[in-house]
């Protein structure tokens, strides 16, 4: 079990620069609210198993895209993980890195990239999202394949990928990484089988989205900022309902936590 | 059936520009193997499956990726057929498009647009591909969402972006289209979930790659030339083994071909 109990009531400086020194912030107590509420305690349970590498569920929100997300923590991603992901997933595995670590490496949105692109490439210019039915952004950056891989889409290769990111993220979180993007085009091979996705520059205040919700977790969990999910499907062509995902997650042993519960949390951890 | 055996032997005058008129090469009559053959009679069953909307199964061959794929023609894809390429492929849900149809849209490898962003996007310079392992170049190109989409992900939204895009090449490919650009930044939405694979210029001259393979199956099926695949990943990390794809479709009553099966009849049918 994390340590989220809290002795002393304090909000985080740190969090308008999140992806700073995970050493720095982790020095902040950071929990107000009371661990006996049904929240916490399942709030307290996911962050014991991303740190342990076990996957947390999370859904959206009613209104948003309705959708559920197998998350874990990507420094600990294996094989078998990017198995339990498309197999009990089916969506896109996907994985997120906070806007202050993306900024420092310089990884961009795919929107503007494909806007700078725009004047040798027309298809790019009345294409890009302007009416998002449930957002107002898209959050995905370029793809990536470890320069290790070989097809990069095998479950190992995509594992080594998502892994090898997270390590690249630590080291730029806590500093120990001198030349961030030399490090990332020395590793990484562009365009390849795992999509990065960016967070909104303040996080859960700009955006509810799993990108945001999934990252905002690992954070609390005091783990690198950069979560891999992948969106669960049903049989019906639909995304898996609210009720048979949480009835999947539960079945398994795993921890289901809706949007606004992390929000919640959030906004106390994060003053 | 299709109708594939041949009275007249002719080759194909029209194979280096194939995305033209798929009513005027129709016209000529192009078998010239035995259909008595084993491999014939495989592609003859696969040529009337992939018209029927069934899938078939692509390996592409030894010492190259090594990787089956599940294969559909991209006109005909429903949500059913999305969820059959995720729950027994498990790999990155893709649509094919010639070379020539994509040109017409102006659909551009996705390389060629992180070239053109290098510039701003640093992250682009030194992480384009020139070392992939088993081929020369990648067949990406950017990734769509029909405007109907709600998320893009759910096997609804994504059936619906592979249906009608595979309705504007088939619109592109015969010529009643008028304006293939704006047509489809009129229906697709850029960045999206299902990935773009752009062909090789002279299709399976240059390359044996999945995306040719398919691509050039819906040619000698008479389709349009966009095919939608998905490959198939094993449980224990690795691509699905050849033996254990081959024995998978077959149980289903499916038929699983070879690159060189597909480039036999090719070479025979383009002249």
């Amino acid at each position: 079990m994390v340590e989220l109990a809290s002795t002393e009531v304090s909000s985080n400086p740190h969090i308008e620069d999140f992806s700073t020194n995970l050493f720095v912030y982790t020095n902040f107590l950071i929990f107000t609210l009371n661990p006996n509420t049904d929240t916490m305690g399942d709030i307290q349970a996911a962050l014991a198993d991303l740190k342990s590498g076990k996957p947390i569920f999370i859904y959206d929100a009613d209104g948003r895209e309705e959708e559920t997300d197998i998350v874990f923590a990507s420094g600990s991603v294996k094989h078998a993980d990017i198995r339990f992901m498309r197999q009990n997933g089916g969506g896109l595995i996907c994985t997120t890195v906070s806007d202050g670590v993306a900024e420092k490496i310089g990884l961009p949105f795919l929107v503007d990239v494909f806007k700078t692109a725009q004047a040798v490439h027309p298809v790019l210019r009345n294409s890009l999202p302007d009416t998002l039915p449930y957002d107002t952004k898209s959050a995905f950056s370029i793809t990536i394949n470890h320069r290790k891989c070989y097809t990069g889409i095998t479950d190992i290769d995509r594992a080594l990928t998502v892994a090898e990111f997270g390590n690249l993220v630590r080291d730029v979180d806590v500093g120990t990484c001198e030349y961030p993007l030399k490090s990332f085009t020395k590793a990484f091979r562009v365009p390849g089988h795992v999509f990065l996705l960016r967070t909104s520059k303040e996080l859960l205040k700009d955006r509810n989205g799993h990108t945001e919700l999934s990252t905002a977790m690992c954070l609390m969990a005091k783990l690198p900022p950069t979560a891999t999910i992948c969106e669960m499907m049903g049989n019906n062509g639909k995304a898996l309902s609210k009720t048979d995902a949480r009835k999947f997650a539960e079945s398994q042993g795993f921890i289901f936590l809706e949007g606004h519960e992390v929000q919640e949390v959030w906004k106390t951890w994060s003053g």
